[in-house]
């Protein structure tokens, strides 16, 4: 397969072979000009816009001996559409600024642009423009998504006696780092290979070399591969049937503690978390057994879970979770005093809020 | 004076000061949120939507070497609102995404957004919202701008018959960064002093030493350093009484040969032009002569003048140049026939475009 050296080829011949790609996607008639004038142009609706920004820096973010290009387009979209679902909107027109050495191949190109239109096919959206350029030492990824909702839901709104709900479970992808970064060449290479939504089924019997402190472990395939995807190709959560109901929502992207912590700022309230309620899921558990790890503290400042943190005043969990694949647990309330953390023993203790810092010190 | 680096400051007290100082900035009252929630969120408005976006990556589109961090915010923002103005549309929420390595401070930081805050006091609009993240090697500045306009004005729609007009001159930026290249480390370090709005004259009787592969040259300060703000920080045209007339537009930002093929191309036209009408300042042909450089080459592909190249039916210019600041010039027509340019002999050649391509070989 010819895999030519991006510099080879040229921006102009680049940008024509995204815009062909990207071109035929949009079946939305409100977009009047997508990619290939000075900006895209939208008809006007009578909706709430909501924007969202992310980065994501080679070496900061990701290292592609780790991740494969698919994955990681695939990533910088469910990230930012995160944001627009847990604001209770719907993702509608997409922008991209990257960056690529003058070592980048088409594969990394080409295979960003896959799990880019791989998102864009799952959730929806179009990708109407943005900026190709040249980076000097890392590949530099930005997506800038535009939504749209009649009613939107801000972190500020949480009132004291409203209930603390999450979606799925927390600190899979906080652990599938921590497994990521002790895989094996053989292993990591397999999991470079996985699909963005890969069959738990394909790869029975493999299994997962780890390289630890304490010499090599065995993983079970299945249980590792689940944690490693939640945090290379995580999905963001549909908040369509949530939405109307929160009183206040985010996305948990640096920790539920952290973020639960930036809703009470917002909305001037405390809150309390029931340790037994925190969602964790087998493999979390198991694995972290395996590997000697805690898996609460995983759960509560791991980090990139991508779930939605909602209060609502009164949410039909047993209705809900009954047609939904992705279940909603309740695991406080908020409260008008300080922000607390009840544990398996009913000892109470100050929530603090560890999460990832950049710059941090 | 204290100039922490930015790892010792942390992510959160750095977004609460970026925060703090752009919360004031905004009395557009269709901003329901700003920066601080997941998405920032705008009330609906019944006109078109425009979107822009535009990375710089240190390394391949400035050297803090050669420019100040304040420079450097201005011209983030202007080469963004540039497009904006080129669709005819008005500048409104603006989005940063913004990449500092570990060995960043404070003085670079603030100094970018010291440029920011300057250039949306120029141009209006609100900063929004964005992404503030660790880089591993470079700093890296991406802007996305979103703009209104009631009727847009596009690259395609213009048809033979109609005259091609420029706004200002051309080159000065491409002459301006060559200039930059060869200051000496005292010169250069007088330009990363400079305001983004320099006065002519606070800088009176100085000069600009020049290493040239011939020796040393002296250039005079006015001239030089005119050339080079035109690099350093360009200023977006104001399109507000252009636009109506306008039947294809765009920004001059790859070079005026090279942007009037994509006019042609979206039109599905063709164009002549005339060399002796190609606007070209005094400084331009100043410095070129005392440089041994070609005025016309970098008028016609020097790339980032972001003047207005716009067709128009028909365009009073005496009226529009008696009172605007900055002047339109006719260049040439829109034809059916190939692109060419005729020079000052009446030789007839092909238009050949040669603009800066990233990515290039």
């Amino acid at each position: 397969m010819e895999n030519a050296r991006l510099a080879q080829k040229g921006e102009l011949k680049l940008l024509k072979k995204v815009r062909e790609r990207f071109k035929a996607c949009s079946d939305d008639k409100r977009v009047i000009v997508g990619i290939g004038d000075d900006a895209a142009v939208i008809a006007p609706a009578d909706k709430k816009i909501v924007v969202t920004t992310d980065m994501m820096n080679e070496g900061v973010h990701f290292d592609l001996n780790y991740t494969s290009a698919i994955q990681l387009g695939f990533k910088l979209i469910s990230v930012n559409i995160s944001d627009i679902m847990s604001m209770g909107c719907v993702p509608k027109f997409i922008f991209l600024d990257l960056g690529f050495t003058s070592e980048a191949d088409e594969e990394l190109f080409d295979g960003i642009y896959d799990g880019i239109e791989k998102a864009i096919g799952f959730y929806g959206g179009d990708l109407l423009g943005g900026d190709l350029c040249s980076s000097r030492s890392d590949t530099i990824l930005v997506a800038t998504v535009i939504g749209e909702g009649d009613s939107v839901v801000y972190r500020k709104g949480a009132a004291p006696g409203d209930r603390i709900y999450v979606t799925s479970s927390t600190g899979d992808s906080g652990c599938g780092l921590k497994i990521l970064k002790m895989l094996d060449d053989t292993s990591r290479e397999m999991v470079r290979k996985q699909p963005v939504f890969a069959g738990p089924d394909e790869d029975k019997g493999k299994e997962l070399r780890l390289l630890t402190p304490d010499g090599p472990v065995r993983l079970d395939w299945d249980k590792g591969i689940k944690l490693i995807m939640r945090q290379l190709t995580p999905v963001a959560r549909d908040s369509k049937d949530i939405a109307p109901l929160a009183t206040a929502m985010l996305d948990i992207s640096d920790g539920l503690f952290l973020d639960l912590g930036r809703m009470c700022d917002e909305s001037g309230v405390g809150a309390v978390l029931y340790e037994e309620r925190i969602p964790m899921s087998q493999e979390l558990m198991d694995v972290c057994q395996r590997l000697g790890m805690d898996p609460f503290q995983l759960a509560v400042s791991g980090g990139e879970d991508y779930e939605l943190l909602f209060a609502a005043r009164s949410f039909p969990l047993d209705i809900y979770n009954s047609s939904h694949e992705i279940k909603v647990s309740c695991i406080g309330e908020i409260t008008d005093g300080e922000r607390a953390v009840i544990d398996r023993a009913g000892r109470r203790s100050p929530l603090k809020a560890a999460g990832y810092e950049h710059f941090g010190s």
